[in-house]
């Protein structure tokens, strides 16, 4: 069985593999106070264009969201997020658990925009019984989202705009930002994002690695003893190494780029054969994930041979599935989906 | 000036206070362990046709929602509640502080529906990934609502019986229970409340006393060792007799009642002068809150002499604005309303 | 029976519920926002002797704890306390549910000494594996301690110069503030209290009222939007009138101080009395406090007239006991001790 | 230079990183629903010779702690652990984050004692003001403990008959537990763990893994919807694959008990050459943690050559050092060892 379930269905990017098995047997200090380590953050900084940026791996996304938005955030406020964000939805609450509400706001494939979160932070304040309400601290962003969307430079200057209005800071959840990188209907770059956001994080975990997450404060405001509150949620890795090398690795030649890109070219393919064989998308996604209308029997027919996401239902007789595709995907595995589809 | 801001302006109904300065130099023990507060309860109990309830008493309300939601939820629940529902909006994220989402859901006049709360909770169990979202682990209502409105007692049923189905518990947040109680559109008695729902708590702050929440767990279904609880979250009343003799007198000769019906009727008569002066409504309320449209002249003009509570902004000319009577309004305040609105 | 169980056995001082019963039908305010709170406030500054001081009245003791060290300390950080404080031991986890440890250090008599804590701190510093620990963030110290010792001015000096070397704030919890600053054997005044802490309290509920705490932030340093995180911790009053025109009335006329001295007047005869009979005392209390050693047969015996509190077991055959004055104690009261003791 | 820093100084046991790169390319789903996963998870249950057991995969040591003490407790309860604990000390509050109190009780060797851990409980249980207090809810060992030392199997029976006493559960942190169980000097067996305990974890991370903590529950007694708490709390891999095919690996023909032996091996002859060169211990440890008594010129001599931690201050003079073994540690770093101590 082909599988396009996700894009963290393999494991980690050969390349990647290849450099822990030679410096396995190393003696290296922990928790991220390793050359390795230090050798990643400084490649991640020149690639932000960002020289002073502070850089600090974690493992996984939903624990990089939490300790990024409960780290930051103060006692009074909350975090702004698409109804949709993964924040939102998916994470089982784990903001809520830091004692931190998720004010969602409304969205539109995925995406915020800068007037209604105006909109929605000027109401705030222009209500008399603000005291009683939480304050809107923090604009989460997912980029990709979780629809496949990407903002554009403009819309996230705007949003960035908006932030700086009321001083709080633009957070980007960048789980799959090499994929909105390196898609053919963006403008945003790498520095743009250090740029714009207060912080961000480059997702490792669905673009070639084992796990982690690169977490980077592009403007000298990463919280003090950012560690400790790290460790206080159980997020610090004993072996940082295996985390350093790992972004050490994506980070030489491109690699990160690279395997985003092949991923976006995987994509397009499916696009084009999904389009070929007379099947609707849900909306317009120029990333690796693709949202795909099918009929109940079209699913059952098709869900023998491949394997993929149940996303929402749309009607009685119709659901959206989502196709990923990621860094590990093969002509090969396209072809087959092909075939599948006839 | 003549206040209508709120149904918690005035201290104490003088009855309160009377027996408050009776019992005022006894020596009594600590926590809600004397005689007043027995005595209390043993009323409580009555009025509700529940011998076998338990019954505590809090300070007030943010506190009572917070305190009988967390210690109720599983750590893996969220608790369903309206849109417009005071633990949603105007509690600075207490429910979120203790680490549980507030599951929002739509809402019509304040209240949500039975088919509208099956559907959330079947959708939630039909979703592949529901181990990543927050469990659905208890319904919140307000009765009456914060728009004033309340549940027929089919729709309580109708709530509870989804509740039922899928094993979870109905609190009803009754901060203003006595004003839904005596309204003269409603056919839910105390007796109805305390058979349909899980928890519940019957409000003095805005009823009478000078604070002072009676929460029941009418099921034998309290929480172990809820008074630990209670202490853990920093709401547990050294004086508690403060509190029980407060009950004690609300519920001796049926005063909780009449007092609530008091200010029924003095909402009907002000609702009358609204009427009469040609005002509308924003919608029908039964209770002791009436939510009036006014243009921005009239509210200026009006807020020289009266007072009252901004709501919400209907049009870019009108404004949602609340008048609430209460057990201290008297026949004066509204005739100086209607010599206001002249 | 009578009863030297407590400070908290008895309602409030009646000059206080007079001037409840003077205000309580007046039109006012929520929320603390009234002309008694703020007139309070402004008699408590005068008696601080700072002006600029910011006051927020909480209702009571542990809540006031738990609001004031969690909104204060940082993510990183915990509370340093004796071993034996309340926050320690007696206020059921209340700040751990804060998401913050109390890091305990040893005590003599209820009372932590400045070399002690500062070696603590200092060896924190020194530890290679700092950023793994909790770093200490505030010290707490009550005053009064729960044994009813005193700190001299010269010791809370030395505690606060430990503080400000390490820039952390100094937290003294006055739930009894008034017996310790009218007891006989001190020379710390309330302007030594607020020109030497960070935060304090001046307790209500043990001196004459209600209920009621006053937190006093002397140095312009109350956290940004108090009044929210009060409320998200569910210790906003509604009617915040209650708390106001109490502390009005305690601090008219030298009131507070006045019973404070009552209660140790109380004291020191109680403390004769026992003396005379040939009781021995488990340590030299100067305040409203007193531990008495008694045998089980005394316990037993006098345990029929008199009520008091259990502390601890001193050995096999003794207890040590507590026996309280508080403004409410009579002469009367101290009779029938007298004869019971016989 | 060598290190002697830690146990997780290294990768992986080179037969882990070999199965992680021949099973890296498949296509398997996530969150810990791989076949390497169930397969370890029977492998393990095999091992503890418990069928029922229920298993989960966990990233790290404090991770797990916290995850596995904050879904078992109640809320009312906190955790019993040795005031040396990992839990207590080295996890910059991560359990108080979660709510609840570490109850600190007394040790020796890092060991605590049933009688000391009954009497503790007991005085609670015996204390009128309990409801006040944080209830003993789970008791918290580490075996070996932080200090290396072990618990014989009659102590741990003890241990766990207190706590069924008082129907409390037992947790044992296995971070080290293969040190332990292959240690010549006890007679404790995984099967014994699996049979005394109610969850136990088997450490990964510090026993030849890259990363990974199995958490067991023996008795069917795994939280409901532990998955969803996991998840909540940010601690479930994405690629859970990840840590099934290591604890896989671990547990194919014995090599995580082999490693562990290997490691014991090497701490004996670690031992023998510092006895030999007449160094002193600070206490017997049977395990791969050894502490060496050494002053100021042998820290500063050594520790040009070879590297190690620092543990605490003994004197003026002398500081206890700790020296760890692992399955990582080669008789040519203990040859270095030796040389550097000439």
């Amino acid at each position: 069985m082909i599988s396009f379930e996700s894009d963290y269905i393999a494991g980690a990017h050969p390349q990647i593999l290849k450099r822990i098995s030679e410096t396995n047997l190393e003696c290296l200090p922990g928790y991220g106070t390793d050359k390795y380590s230090t050798c990643a953050k400084e490649k991640i900084k020149a690639a932000c264009g960002c020289e002073n940026a502070e850089i600090t791996f974690l493992v996984g996304g939903t624990q990089t969201n939490a300790v990024i938005i409960s780290s930051m955030l103060k006692d009074y406020e909350g975090v702004i997020a698409a109804k949709t964000g993964h924040v939102s939805v998916h994470e089982a609450g784990a903001i809520e658990y830091t004692g931190h509400k998720v004010l969602e706001i409304e969205q539109k494939d995925g995406k915020i925009a800068a007037d209604i979160l105006e909109n929605y932070i000027a109401d705030f304040y222009a209500d008399v019984d603000q005291e009683h309400m939480v304050f809107p601290g923090m604009v989460y962003l997912s980029h990709p989202t979780e629809y496949g969307t990407l903002y554009t430079k403009k819309e996230l200057e705007e949003i960035a705009a908006v932030c700086r209005r009321y001083e709080i800071p633009l957070f980007l959840d960048g789980a799959r930002l090499g994929y909105g990188l390196m898609s053919r209907n963006t403008d945003v770059t790498l520095k743009d994002v250090a740029r714009i956001c207060d912080v961000f994080y480059i997702g490792g975990t669905k673009v070639g690695a084992l796990c982690g997450e690169a977490v980077v404060f592009p403007k000298e405001n990463q919280p003090k003893h950012f560690i400790t509150s790290v460790k206080k949620r159980g997020a610090l890795l004993a072996k940082g190494w295996l985390l350093g090398v790992q972004f050490d690795t994506l980070f030489t030649e491109d690699l990160y780029f690279k395997i985003s890109r092949h991923a976006i070219n995987m994509a397009e393919k499916m696009k084009e054969i999904f389009a070929r064989k007379g099947y609707s998308f849900y909306l317009e996604s120029p990333t690796n994930q693709q949202f795909v209308i099918l009929d109940h029997e079209q699913i059952e027919h098709l869900g023998r041979q491949v394997s993929f996401s149940f996303w929402e239902k749309l009607d009685e007789t119709h659901m959206v599935v989502r196709f990923a595709t990621s860094w590990s995907t093969t002509e090969e595995d396209l072809k087959l989906l092909e075939k599948a589809l006839e």
